[in-house]
């Protein structure tokens, strides 16, 4: 079996038997068939030649959203994507977006990097804990759980919306939450859906986090819920457009946190990766189903 | 039994059935004789006159630490503490500022503030989930126990230190932590006890937090290390000399989490500390021993 793996240290010292690894770069996708193709921090140009070559069967995504991929899949390539290798950190980083955000440290941040001591008065210091504050997990799936179970001891209450939630309740629950925690992807049904009619169903103060994809929430909306101050704030990993050009108003929204797409990065995700990528290499060639098997029909 | 409270709305709206409540302000203590009094929010000038009030039985400081009042307590005057008011958000903020350092927030949010989009590369990113990371829990009491549980579902590895722990136990546990936590009270032995000798001795790239007292650091002692590379960074609610003045370097450190000692500030941390108040009225009058006795004896 012939595989295209992208040419980092790790994929280079990887041996997995009856299995032929052939790296290619940005621009730089090696000749001959292949059966499969990991894809992975690569562009466009070189995903589309990577998706042209001949024999392909099959491509693994090292990502946990697929639209870069939906729509260009050549008809019978079986597609894969790695969730288990973002669900954890992804958790870990929104758990820390609230926390943070509740605890003031961007303003005390923006103090410090000035000189200075912020005092604070405890009633206008607008400092939380997350007990009794009530949060929408909107999309709930392995990262969804996860974020459940971390916040479980810190006494917030959590609501899980999925695509089978009747809209009346996710309605009710919007309106009543303290934060929206959005971990959907980006489809056709999700693409703007946090527009300017769903800001304004929000309780006044509420914070919003997005940790899904950035095209679902209209940014213009999102910028005029803050400026009005009925949005309490907004922890956001993901933006639209991305990356955030230089200079863009959302940088200078005090009560938004930014952070670059950096939710599942950690010093060890390239090791972690090839360490995927080998056990599937191995359930594969030894007769398994890897894990991540895209449904041909589903839009996510 | 009359007792002096602060002159707050939250504390003028008390009624506790045979207590006549006074109202204390910076510089404006009332006269006459007093059964107790509710130290909290206050000025040394003022605490030196509350001390002084005819009659005095016992003080309740709104606290958890109780440098403030030892060694000016007269004799038989019953001291109380309220770790109650306070461990939980103490707590929450723990591990909200360890969570922040380690997905990297002040450095980001540092990229935000000049308009900028921060890319990195995973091996340089120096992000990290705490999974599997060693943390130092020096004090181990109320704040150190919600620490521990808050922190379990992240598989963060804790270990605990008391004043029983042997030295070289502590010593140790010191040189293999990634996180050093520091719980303790400011007494004769803790003060000072993190200095140079004692940064050097931990693992390089370690952080430390400090949510005790500011002066159990020794400031320049810290910068250098700091300086140097050898510290990873440091967390810090608490600072010496504190309020840190303008301009200070530690400001100016990247790696460096200030926040305005406002670890257990809520926005209804008034009204808590209304409500502690009178539970331990009820408790006083109605013949039951209140919470946080601080034993005559005990340097902290």
């Amino acid at each position: 079996m012939r595989v295209l793996v992208p040419d980092l240290s790790d994929f280079r010292a990887l041996t997995v038997p009856s299995v032929e690894l052939a790296f290619y770069r940005r621009g730089d996708v090696p000749p001959g068939e292949a059966d499969g193709v990991v894809l992975w921090l690569t562009d466009t140009g070189t995903r589309d030649a990577l998706l042209k070559v001949p024999g392909l069967r099959w491509l693994l995504t090292l990502t946990a959203g697929i639209d870069h991929v939906q729509g260009v899949l050549p008809p019978g390539v079986h597609l894969f994507n790695a969730n288990a290798l973002h669900d954890r950190a992804v958790a870990v980083h929104v758990v820390t977006g609230m926390l943070a955000a509740m605890r003031g440290l961007h303003r005390f941040r923006d103090a410090q990097r000035e000189g200075h001591w912020l005092k604070v008065f405890p009633p206008e210091s607008n400092l939380h804990t997350l007990d009794g504050l009530k949060v929408v997990l909107w999309g709930y799936g392995h990262i969804g759980r996860i974020v459940d179970d971390l916040l479980a001891p810190f006494g917030m209450i959590t609501y899980a919306i999925n695509s089978r939630t009747e809209p009346d309740l996710l309605e009710y629950r919007l309106r009543e939450a303290d934060w929206v925690v959005l971990l959907l992807p980006s489809t056709e049904q999700t693409r703007g859906i946090v527009n300017a009619e769903l800001l304004n169903k929000l309780k006044p103060g509420a914070w919003l986090s997005n940790q899904g994809r950035g095209n679902l929430i209209v940014t213009d909306d999102l910028l005029a819920a803050l400026d009005s101050g009925h949005l309490g704030g907004a922890v956001l990993d993901v933006t639209d457009p991305e990356p955030l050009p230089d200079g863009h108003p959302l940088f200078a929204q005090e009560n938004v946190i930014v952070t670059p797409h950096i939710a599942s990065t950690t010093t060890d995700l390239l090791k972690r990766g090839a360490a995927y990528t080998r056990n599937f290499l191995l359930d594969l060639t030894q007769g398994r189903e890897p894990d991540g098997l895209v449904a041909a029909d589903r839009v996510y």
